[in-house]
């Protein structure tokens, strides 16, 4: 890809979860620090827009300081006298006719605009109360971000695609905000979901479609099976699910083969649960678009804290009858979490802006031993670990485990 | 003053309190009706910028559709092309040191503004919570208006003047967002109050303080008394007092012969209580400044909900002893209501704005009667006024009355 002018540069990201524990005096800013980690990456990159794709609040009604960051970082990041270099094609009124001012910001003669942000709402920032807003309305309307994909009937959906040129590279952007994954299964079942094309030099579009809703198979109507999707579609953004995916392959997205599309799963900027799913390091994506032609790479993000998980069997270790089961116990989990840290630290990416406190998660089967006192264990730790209290999780045995590791708070 | 090139236009307003009352079906939008009013004679009077007093916001944490209006309202009446034509000669970066973007918002070049705005907070929107923040600190951070005179420090005020010229005018002002009474009273008294003035030129500039505190005395205390502002100042701008004053005299200002400085004190755009005080029209000043003179206008809100208050002595119209005396008090208040209706809507301003369902109060003065169902009273009027269930006030005599009816929530 040499043609530059006709390429499109594209950072994806999702589920940044602004505010997320907030209150926490040693986490409390982490969701604050990977967004304008990502924010600084777009401006390196000198991306043409930012894709997003929702929980970009953790709270349905974040509170006036994490509402006050990310204004701060909108305006200090994607302000500016860079020029926007890809055209508008569709009609603004209709593609943003559920917003105030049905306009995308770059576009405004009033606000000079250098990365727009184009997001979607997720589940955790998704439309309630009067007016059916959300936080992203209020973004969208101090025209720090454009806020698309929000489907204003509960019974059909009709996508009609943002259209966008760069060169002779067309993109048609659809965009589908979070909906309850029961109720999008059955409209999808009932062929009430639509996606309209556009009519003229159809086959040369590159067809993005961003969602937010369960990608794994909770149950069997609880998320949106692939083949549920169209398959003229090139490119599927999947936010809600953390785990960053974008490690998967050489080519950074899972290819479908019977829906001929490929899927990118960007995962979320910070771990919201314990998980292995969120183990995953994390990443931003950097999606190239030239005609129908694409290429993803994977950015590493630096900025965010460090998770460790490890499995323990106590019983493995120590003999379950031994007069001091408890203490050696203890100490064994001590080895090991003091090995995590060590991993921790040799791990660092160098940062500075990356804690040096990581989070730590021993899951200990316990069968055949009391349990010790968690919290007086993590007080071993206080200033070491990023949360001393929730260091330790005993279980009895892997039936007896939580049902689903992977998915915690998404 | 004809010089327009060397005359500043401002439009003063304060205590719009959007919110306020947000959730009643009928009155929830009056807030909001009247700062688009206010918004709108900014735009049409070409003034060079709004002052407003203090209390923006009803809630400390307004709503998400609260916020939403105000957003929306001012990305659409305070940006666009028309240029601002005075300048800043203070440093912003102290000016404005307490917010996260030190700036002016119509000097930064990422936005074009066309009217700033400039408020200190009220009592109602003041900093609290992580990190100090009002909901001013949303607006300033998103570029829509200029949020000043937060002090930063609870022992001692020391207040910078923001410097403006245009042409020959040079404009000092002062600002001080709402304190405890009891607290700057003192700090007054201790001399902990200081205003900076300019060093050069100290006698040309024209010096407004824009304060919100209580004015009338309510006791020793806990007011402001006109003594302690600094008689080097030519005009303060009072919020926080609802009760419009702009038409207190052909001056349209209030003389203080003693401080030889003028107060002018615009009164709320809302009631927020059926006082006395919240029954005078409501008005925002437009003042003009040219070198040392100045001039204020009044400019009538033609949007505003009417507010229509009466006392009524049951026993100068009904015998306290007849057998129908409850049907006979309740049907005289009916015919003082019906009276009042008709006044409303002889003076309905004819604005397509005003709601045509008044505020109406009567205060019975009930002595030697039971009082009658105020709410069955009020069934009569649903529809055709705008508080049905708060119209009667019962109170036996004059000494029993609130002590206080000039001041409700202000
Ligand atoms: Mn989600
Ligand atoms: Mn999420
Ligand atoms: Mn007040
Ligand atoms: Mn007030």
């Amino acid at each position: 890809m040499v043609d530059e002018n006709s390429t499109f540069k594209i950072l994806i990201a999702s589920d940044i979860h602004l505010g997320y524990m907030e209150s926490d005096p040693i986490r409390g800013n982490d969701s604050v620090v990977s967004f304008e980690e990502i924010l600084s990456i777009a401006r390196e990159r000198e991306v043409d827009f930012i894709l997003h794709g929702g929980d970009l609040f953790h709270e349905n009604k974040p509170s006036r300081v994490t509402l006050h960051h990310c204004f701060a970082l909108l305006r200090k990041y994607c302000m500016g006298d860079k020029p926007v270099y890809f055209e508008f094609l569709s009609d603004q009124s209709a593609d943003f006719k559920h917003c105030k001012f049905p306009t995308v910001n770059y576009e405004d003669p009033n606000l000079n605009v250098s990365i727009p942000m184009f997001s979607i709402h997720g589940n955790h920032d998704d439309p309630t109360g009067p007016g059916n807003l959300c936080s992203l309305d209020l973004l969208h309307t101090s025209g720090l971000i454009n806020y698309f994909g929000k489907a204003t009937s509960l019974d059909k959906v009709q996508i009609s695609p943002i259209l966008l040129q760069k060169g002779e590279t067309k993109i048609a952007l659809y965009g589908l905000g979070s909906i309850r994954d029961e109720r999008l299964h059955r409209m999808f079942l009932k062929k009430d979901v639509k996606m309209l094309r556009p009519k003229e030099d159809q086959e040369n579009w590159f067809n993005i479609f961003v969602l937010h809703q369960n990608r794994a198979k909770h149950s069997a109507t609880n998320h949106i099976p692939e083949q549920f999707l169209e398959d003229f579609l090139d490119l599927v953004i999947w936010g809600h699910e953390h785990e960053c995916r974008l490690n998967s392959s050489a080519e950074k997205v899972e290819w479908n083969p019977i829906q001929q599309l490929y899927v990118c799963q960007p995962g979320s900027s910070i771990a919201t649960s314990l998980s292995e799913g969120e183990m995953v390091p994390k990443h931003v994506g950097l999606l190239e678009v030239n005609k129908k032609d694409f290429r993803m790479q994977s950015i590493p993000l630096k900025s965010v804290r460090q998770l460790y998980m490890e499995d323990v069997v106590l019983k493995k270790h120590v003999r379950p009858g031994d007069a001091n089961a408890q203490r050696k116990s203890e100490d064994f989990c001590k080895e090991k979490v003091e090995a995590l840290l060590a991993r921790a630290e040799n791990e660092h990416t160098g940062s500075n802006k990356q804690p040096r406190q990581p989070l730590i998660r021993l899951r200990v089967d316990y069968t055949d031993f009391d349990p010790f006192s968690s919290q007086r264990f993590g007080q071993n730790f206080v200033e070491r670990v990023a949360n001393p209290k929730t260091m330790i999780q005993f279980h009895r045995q892997k039936a007896e485990r939580a049902s689903d590791y992977k998915h915690g708070q998404l």
